[in-house]
């Protein structure tokens, strides 16, 4: 299914089905999570787990080089991923180089937001076959 | 928050939330599923963990005295539980009795449903707080 940079909500749901299934299609179970940023708990755009991993994901795509996470969203994210218990991460689909996986933690910190661009989801970030085989 | 026991949509949005609140509300983390029942992949209701155990929950709430899920909606609440790692079990707000849990191999199978009366749920059900101090 490919991602279309059309409307975007619609882009974001596009690209949150697209992730989705490529875990289904590997064993993982899944789900998109529904009202994300309008209820009073927090919660991630889709959650997948192996049995033995569970990694909660905040999710774009973007045709831009750089993307930013405002800080409340990554804050969100680490609070539904301590409760539950799932190693919290950005999924990042670039027009160029496709899908990027970013720990939290190595996003660049700015005053308001976390950033993270091609170049260090290249560095730092994972392929989607070396996130699966960690 | 109270179920209403008005428009049917309605309803299981309201029983999600509120027990979705009582499990955030003790420490647990979880989320409401987006378009389950619309989705190709199988979605519980609601999923829940307090980073020991996660359990996936299809979700009624009802005033009358029984209940059926259709073997479908529990045959994929075991398909998503087996891949993602969690428990499957039925949450039911019956209007005389309250909130039981119920694991889906105690549901009692008919031809093309599993139902759960308010005996079954008093005899093999859990109330909240059995559920959490399993």
């Amino acid at each position: 299914m490919g991602v279309s940079f059309g409307g975007r909500k619609n882009k974001g749901s596009a690209a949150e089905r697209e992730l989705l299934k490529m875990f289904w299609d590997n064993g993982w179970g899944g789900l998109r999570c529904a009202g994300s940023g309008s209820t009073r708990h927090p919660a991630p755009d889709i959650l997948v787990s192996n049995r033995k991993r569970t990694i909660a994901f905040e999710i774009k795509a973007t045709k831009d080089k750089s993307k930013y996470f405002p800080n409340q969203e990554i804050d969100d994210l680490r609070r539904f991923a301590g409760n539950f218990g799932a190693h919290p991460m950005i999924a990042i689909k670039f027009g160029n180089i496709g899908w990027r996986f970013i720990n939290v933690d190595d996003l660049k910190k700015t005053d308001k937001s976390y950033a993270a661009n091609t170049k260090l989801a290249e560095t730092k970030g994972l392929t989607f076959k070396e996130l699966l085989n960690l």
